[in-house]
């Protein structure tokens, strides 16, 4: 069973979208950017295909033929087309580099159609010293899926879109087997068939795929609900330059470590997964949603801890800081004026009718007593209408001068307050200093009984080098989260960006650890170099 | 903070229990070994202390006074008192072979006060060539703290019961820093004095440590409610050969593998766990018993499987087959004669009172509209009150000439019935061609969305050998464990009795891992040999 790909419409090699949902911005954006963060109005649009040069592929006839060999000639691609379209992931940097014509290419788009054709790339890869960097939806905001070379002869994107079928259902343990290369609405769509969903809804759910999720452990709208992307996980399937690796167990096991854990966030360094086995559940029969209004973010994120330790969370829990609300995530997303004043929380509730009235009660109950109002439907149906829409809403301000981008961190409760603020002081201090002072908002989205994520957008006029703007705001931003003591990241992953802050994240002897694992799997070390392991 | 340890009775060197708490078989228990299983009624004391014959400690000099400088000459006993309550775990085997007067021990046994006295101890042994096995509770029932030489010269035991402190406790984010020492109830007191509770539970509650729930992934009988020991677990830090591992991040992180996960569950082979920050929860207000009968065990557990995927578990479920029901545990445990057809469902709720409330409510819902009809608080109580009991009676049984002994797996809910039909009938093929008939009761006592456990108790009468009698049994059960694709185990780990079944559990590859991880931190190879990791 697989999806028809035309459905989705391919995105941009230089922008989230695909352009055909792009949409202007309207005017009291326009107004905001150029009264409240000083941003000329000028547009700053993308150069041409045409313009980008993109170096000669040198892969080497022998890889290349050999290569054939295992997936056919016609899909070991090496046009500038299907480079440029691999040129690596989605943060706004990526964006500003290729849209002003600079594009890192590998040397051959590779497309494997299964698992035993991914194993024997690996194979031939590790043989001749090629490096191999793993794509999925190509979302990465974190630099994932750069093509590196690494020192190696050539580098070789492996593009896992032929891998998008649903392989096993078995709806009486609750678990689908899906192929790595499956999107979101394509996994959600053959799910859905027989009446099931995965519950899996990060913003990133147009393009991104089952086996970037499992890869870069990521965590969707719903995660209060559903649970992270690594906790749905029940079983993966890797392909490494020395074999398979699954460690299928049972639902839970005292079999030793969870080696399953080594593979989920292992971002193609210890092997590319190929198929993923993750808990579902039935299409939820009821559907409640419900926004709240707390007097601030301590009030807010309080009422979040107390449903979270009293194990009566939402499907959906979403709480916007002050300063979110206010802008309202643009009026046409959250609406409603009522919903701009002290702090937004989204609520959606999902599952059976007796389930949903059962914990609607519980929880409203709780956040009644941490002094929430309920501001009725509206808001929460209204910004669900537009969840997967703010990185589109980016494309169209990097069309306008402006800049914009994302960063994430996760903490304890008892962290949480001095978290946000340090991380948004350093980010205000920063851009302030560059002469670009900026808005930077914040929510909370995914919560747990210790502590919860927060999710920064920052935007600000574009200053004359954006990429090295950036570049010295998100370093200002990742030394306060490390000062502070909360994760580097709670969902983007680690990537090229973040590699330098593994050490702070799992000590020295950790970092040993992963090269130890690595060398296991991948001795040439041909697997997505440079990405996530510390260099020795 | 810490608790005074002579309030817990100290374990007997033969037995579970501490001989105190021991109370002799009621007649009608006779009754059904003699006519139910053939038991002749002869007792089969254990041999005295005085005739236990230890082998000579081979400690080396050198080294016995180098670890004397790091944790002080008192505390590295090489006497056989010591020694011999150091010698192994408590699985039937166990206490079979230490009841006839055999024993494994160790060439002494250090009792570290500190992270960094472990830490030095390790590098001492790591230097010397001397194997060196972790002790917490000393509950293993599958040979996981047996001191064993595995090739170095000596072994030591470490005995983590001065590591007994709380060191942090933060109530905003609901965790605690504990040491890996504190047994169940010590852990207990020290956060019931400020109001908090673990929730952890498993049968080895009043013995097991800290630390030896994380390095084994325990799972108590609360799992429903709290999860298993590994799911609570935010933070560890171990000491190896190579210095500290403390993979602390927050309650979620994308930065890489998740390298707890390898801790949790290395059985001491990777590191001696030292600290364990957990998940903990407010003393519950409120606490409901239910006690429900289902007309069979699989009705049971098909509403089992409803409550774990609508996310409406009770705090504990626990579903005895039909003949654990029949034999009602022994009647004084779980009570009542109607509780004695069918399957026994017991359920316990715990929280504040509207948290109780709202999930009784919504639970008892489904389980009535599964086919269960409510039998009140009493048999529920009574298992409650009864709960750690059954090891102290498998002591009295092993007095009276019978054997007895468990093991459990888990698998997925589809593969549930032919899991439990498959390992019931193995122990009963291979003991009744033995010529000792068993009867073969089970439970599911830890559920999940996507599968649960089985938990098999087996009494029979004792053969010529039982040590090989039971050997031969517990191997027909592990073969059809690993032939109809369950895991060997859900809770009680690998240690030396499950090893060999590690490969079928992850793989070839899998085991080159853990062999590869185990190389990074223990190049000497010292920590617990022998254990977990198949041998190349």
């Amino acid at each position: 069973m697989s999806v028809p790909h035309d459905r989705i419409p391919t995105p941009a090699w230089n922008a989230w979208g695909s352009g055909e949902d792009a949409s202007p911005l309207d005017e009291s954006l326009r107004a905001l950017l150029e009264e409240g963060l000083g941003v000329p109005r000028r547009d700053t649009p993308p150069v041409d295909e045409s313009e980008v040069r993109l170096r000669e592929s040198e892969l080497p006839a022998e890889v290349r033929s050999e290569l054939a060999g295992i997936v056919g000639a016609s899909r070991v691609r090496t046009d500038d087309h299907t480079r440029l379209r691999h040129a690596g992931g989605k943060s706004t940097p990526d964006l500003l580099r290729r849209r002003s014509g600079e594009a890192e290419v590998a040397d051959a788009v590779v497309f494997p159609g299964e698992h035993a054709e991914v194993e024997n790339v690996l194979r031939c890869c590790s043989r001749h010293g090629i490096a191999v960097t793993a794509f999925g939806g190509g979302t990465s905001v974190v630099g994932g899926v750069e093509p590196l070379r690494g020192g190696f002869a050539a580098v070789v994107t492996l593009d896992l879109a032929r891998l998008d079928g649903l392989l096993r259902l078995d709806t009486e343990s609750g678990t689908a087997t899906l192929q790595a290369g499956l999107r979101g609405p394509e996994a959600e769509e053959l799910l859905g068939a027989h009446g099931y969903s995965l519950g899996h809804f990060p913003q990133s759910f147009e393009y991104a795929t089952i086996g970037g999720f499992a890869a870069t452990r990521s965590s969707g709208q719903a995660s209060a609900g559903y649970g992270r992307f690594d906790d749905m996980v029940v079983d993966l399937r890797a392909a490494t330059p020395r074999g398979t690796l699954g460690p299928g167990r049972a639902p839970a096991s005292a079999a030793g470590p969870d080696l399953r854990q080594l593979l989920l966030g292992s971002e193609g360094t210890f092997g590319v997964i190929t198929e993923v086995t993750v808990r579902i559940h039935p299409v939820p029969a009821e559907k409640h949603h419900e926004a709240w209004s707390f007097p601030d973010f301590g009030a807010g994120s309080a009422a979040l801890r107390e449903l979270a330790r009293t194990g009566a969370l939402p499907t959906v829990a979403r709480l916007s800081d002050e300063v979110e609300t206010g802008l309202n995530l643009s009026s046409e997303e959250v609406g409603g004026p009522a919903a701009s004043d002290g702090c937004l929380l989204v609520t959606t509730y999902e599952g059976s009718a007796e389930h949903v009235a059962a914990r609607h009660s519980e929880a409203a109950e709780l956040l009644r007593a941490a002094g929430g109002a309920s501001l009725g439907p509206e808001p929460a149906i209204s910004w669900e209408r537009g969840r997967f829409h703010a990185p589109h809403l980016r494309d169209a301000l990097l069309d306008v001068n402006a800049l914009a981008e994302t960063l994430e961190t996760a903490t304890s409760w008892a962290n949480l307050h001095a978290t946000h603020a340090a991380v948004r002081d350093a980010l205000t201090e920063s851009l302030t200093e560059q002469g670009t002072p900026p808005l930077v908002m914040c929510h909370v989205s995914h919560v747990y009984p210790t502590g919860a994520s927060l999710y920064f957008t920052v935007a600000c006029a574009r200053g004359r080098e954006p990429v090295e703007q950036w570049r010295r705001a998100k370093r200002a931003a990742a030394e306060a989260i490390a000062a502070v003591g909360a994760t580097i990241t709670h969902h983007h992953a680690v990537g090229l960006d973040h590699r330098e802050w593994m050490t702070a994240e799992v000590g020295d002897l950790g970092v040993e650890v992963l090269r130890a694992v690595k060398s296991a799997v991948d001795p040439e070390g041909v697997l997505n170099p440079g990405k996530l392991v510390p260099p020795e």
